[in-house]
């Protein structure tokens, strides 16, 4: 069995067409930070991500972490790995140099993340954690807690665990019941159960920063009285000297379908009540801080879905090469791959994986132009609008279409897919939490239709569709791609005609908008990754083509796509048409 | 949570429709088998399936299998409920009164199958063994092997094991290799490896028989060459006595995703040379026996689909009914259930699995009118090519929709739904193989377009066309039914038009035509769907209303799947109009 390879000429082209179609080369303070530099961080990270990461990958799965005594027990390896990661620098990629990263805009450590979860999914979680909680302690910490806190973290010393998820708080975060008390010296204890905490313990580090949602006394109900602290494992002195356990017990571990290297612990802050915290931001503003991080996570987490559904594919590509069924006309065994119905899983994998790639590297690229640009300019604005339109359906749609494709993954196998050894079912095990975490795919599509839709009457969205219509309207006069075409600008139409018939009219709280949430998700999915593919099939045309056979295949890949994947997004936008037919009436 | 309760409304409803549609009350041969007979018999079976099978399930999965010393041993209970299953005469409910069986027909035994495989998919697989291989014994095997072995599998004393599988015979069974070497005496001398056995050993009975497909010298290539064989695990001698062990060795259990209480064999048969078998039926016409038993556990394969969904169903909906997030206009909390995207989901399931357990139950009833009919008739071997088309659909259709619904349930459950302790990750674990066993989704839909549709020039799918347009067409005039019902006759009327321009026309060994096999089953799949679904709304209609809630939400889930469902029918038709594009050019 072949082990995970980075797919760097997909990665070197879509990396390479983010920086010049966000506008990256004409930004100084990326000076330098150019595709070219990309490229060489891709080829270190590929090394580490196919030598170490990869091969604990089934570790991982098999052996599990492991609850003794108190204390969290990772897979064998793990630690070694962990130490050569943080050794690496590779933690704080994308983290200020200031507080020793290396300071890389986002489109370049994107492909580089997509290697790590890949390779590693259950491993590396924690360089999410890193990532996001540093970008809250950036936003929202004072001084102190930054200088205290971000140096450990960007260098991997210390590990950051996010505490929201209660017994009877899931995707209702303002039902959390954690309490944090103000004392005379400025902190507070904490007291609660917390659980679903990624590497909430773990034997990798000598201290973990908890990020810890709680309520302080007498604040609002609801997500309006929710504050964020932050908590160490140990104590964390004025001066930053590491001091004494900070009562902040793992209770258990999840025995979880997939993603067994990562521990999932259940946490109780201050049994002895004796946990203290540091209050992060402004009292009763957690969820604002949550928001930060959500979307960090959402892209993170979208982007899982892309590294799934690669790993996926190649396990399947390989496999459907080697293992021969059936006889041709000359009696001559044939390869699974030249079955049509395999090749079609197969091309369906691949098409949309790359289309999702491209989108989650665009949506990359042009968070680093928001960033570098004067925040207050109009166009500023409206590529902000953008990138919070793409992520739910980023998140939701590529997370949604792993799980699928691990599925056809099985199928491609057969029977041996079925066994455990294969290591594919392993895929679909860890796939089939993404599209809970970080917002279930429901809650994504509520927030695509509620706030990034309806909260600005459908300007980002129109912007967006007539950004589709214009690429793709001069391939309608093309003979390869005229289907398509007029397919891609048959769809566009009816979302922008159901935007003022259905998405903007329904009232707010109906069963019918809302049963329609995720079906208008899918359609614009689709939508997205069709017009991804026609957006490289138009950047190609400005480059000088090196490599025949692999356009003739990106070629082959959007006409694909747009005959077999594209129907399923104006089924989906019928059903948004048809919004609430049955499902009022109907009485559980 | 609550243990698994059969769905005796539906289920006696079904049972009811289909008796009388398919004019089993005409017949005389199944004279006092009637559905009041039925009822009485799916209550006895209700009590079993929900008292001694469901608490083992979860005991299953856990424990597994395991093979020790070169034994299989099945998990705590097995053997015990094992005991009580065929001393209370369940295995032989649909075989032959003559050997000890119940000789109940099919449309009994059907409803009675689902309580097995929803309550424990993984202990009962047994039963569908015992059903397809008496039904082979029935069918080919000589009186003398009928006499010493059918009373022995009637009454459970024997289990049966199918042997077909090698490491490079899987869905090409043309290219296996096990040889059989004639004796003297009649018998054959039986050598080969195969794998992939479901209870190929155990330790629940005091014998197994296995049927080997193997080759005898001389034997043309391919499948062609292929002889069926009885070989047990300990001989059987002429006048039935238990003899000494035949060379059948258990070299390993498959490790697997999910069913983790049926022992998947690897077995060696004639390691020593001395494994004896008696040929079933005539030299090179296994295949034939082949397909009787396929014929039957793809309608047994079909029915789990419907039983793990509604076992998903049952899970899911008790969950979303249970627990609570966010919070109404008046403050008070709110079960999931009430939320309209889980509402969707819940929804989704509930329609899907009664339509496909109402195709099941119309298939098995009309199996037992082309049996008890004349087999002359020109309007029996309509009936029978009717079940011939349907079969491929069912078992394809339901198991893929069993894997996405078995998704859907954790997705409704969320973080919890990926912890094991839940259970309901078990369901999608066990869902993931029926979609490969007794040919694969992609086998089914070949068998579907090559032999079913194009075999017959079209012919009996033009009449199911007919018939679904005949059944539909009056509910256009009626306000409440006008969209689904046009939206239905439009999809029929899409495929008619495809089957003279595509699916008759397109070259049969084409990359275009297998390209869209698949997309096309799906399609039959949903029209299949919401056909059942309307036949159930007007057979109420000649039946004395009693329950009105009931049939109030039979008819929202009618409005319900045309809405939300029947567009990916259409989407899936257009995939076929598109066939081929991209697909043929693409090299992998």
């Amino acid at each position: 069995m072949m082990t995970y390879q980075a797919p760097y000429k997909d990665m070197q082209l879509l990396v390479a067409q983010a920086y010049q179609q966000q506008g990256l080369d004409a930004l100084e303070s990326l000076d330098g930070f150019d595709p070219e530099l990309a490229n060489a961080v891709m080829e270190e990270a590929s090394k580490f991500a196919t030598g170490v990461l990869a091969p604990l990958n089934a570790v991982g799965d098999v052996q599990g972490c492991r609850f003794q005594d108190g204390k969290v027990i990772t897979p064998d390896g793990w630690q070694d790995a962990y130490q050569q990661f943080a050794e690496s620098g590779w933690i704080g990629l994308a983290l200020p140099e200031k507080f020793g990263g290396q300071g890389l805009p986002k489109y370049i450590a994107q492909p580089v993340n997509e290697m790590w979860l890949s390779a590693n999914l259950a491993f590396v979680m924690f360089q999410a954690l890193a990532q996001g909680g540093s970008e809250i302690l950036l936003n929202f910490a004072s001084e102190s807690i930054q200088q205290r806190y971000l140096p450990k973290i960007v260098s991997g010393e210390w590990t950051v665990a996010m505490a929201l998820t209660e017994p009877n708080a899931g995707s209702d975060l303002g039902a959390l019941n954690t309490k944090a008390i103000p004392q005379q010296d400025g902190t507070y204890k904490i007291k609660g159960q917390k659980i679903y905490i990624t590497y909430g313990d773990h034997d990798l580090t000598g201290n973990i920063a908890h990020l810890v949602l709680a309520r302080t006394p007498g604040a609002p109900a609801g997500s309006r009285g929710i504050s964020l602290f932050i908590v160490p494992k140990y104590r964390v002195s004025i001066d930053g000297e590491l001091g004494e356990f900070n009562d902040v017990h793992c209770t258990g571990i999840e025995h979880k379908m997939g993603l067994h290297g990562s521990p999932t612990c259940s946490i109780s802050y201050g049994d002895q009540d004796d946990c203290v915290g540091e209050l992060v931001g402004e009292r009763n503003q957690g969820l604002m801080a949550m928001f930060v991080l959500m979307n960090e996570a959402r892209l993170s987490c979208g982007l899982q879905g892309v590294a799934l559904g690669e790993l996926g594919y190649q396990r399947a590509l390989e496999y459907a090469q080697e293992r021969t069924q059936g006889t041709n006309s000359q009696g001559g065994k044939v390869a699974i791959v030249e079955h049509a119905d395999v090749k079609r899983m197969l091309l369906d994998m691949r098409s949309e994986t790359f289309a999702l790639r491209a989108l989650g590297y665009q949506i990359a690229a042009q968070i680093d132009a928001t960033e570098a640009a004067d925040d207050s300019s109009k166009n500023n604005q409206s590529k902000k609008d953008r990138v919070a339109l793409l992520t739910p359906i980023f998140k939701a749609f590529a997370t949604e279409r792993a799980n699928v494709m691990a599925g056809q993954v099985i199928q491609v196998f057969g029977g041996m897919g079925f066994v455990e050894e294969t290591g594919v079912a392993q895929i679909m095990r860890d796939a089939r939490i993404t599209t809970i975490y970080e917002g279930t795919t429901g809650i994504q599509a509520r927030d695509l239709l509620l706030r990034k839709v309806r909260g600005d009457q459908g300007k980002a969205l129109t912007e967006l569709l007539a950004e589709i219509t214009q690429l793709v309207r001069p391939f309608e006069s093309d003979e390869a791609f005229k289907a398509a075409a007029k397919e891609t600008i048959k769809t566009v139409d009816t979302v922008t005609s159901l935007l003022t018939t259905h998405l903007l009219k329904l009232d707010a709280n109906s069963v019918s908008l809302h049963g329609v949430s995720v079906p208008f998700l899918e359609a614009m999915g689709i939508l997205c990754c069709t017009w991804q593919l026609f957006n490289v099939l138009a950047y190609q045309r400005t480059q000088a083509c090196t490599d025949e056979s692999y356009w003739q295949n990106l070629t082959a890949m959007t006409k694909f796509y747009a005959a077999y994947r594209l129907p399923s997004a104006i089924a989906a936008l019928k059903v948004v048409e048809n919004a609430g037919q049955g499902l009022s009436e109907y009485e559980c």
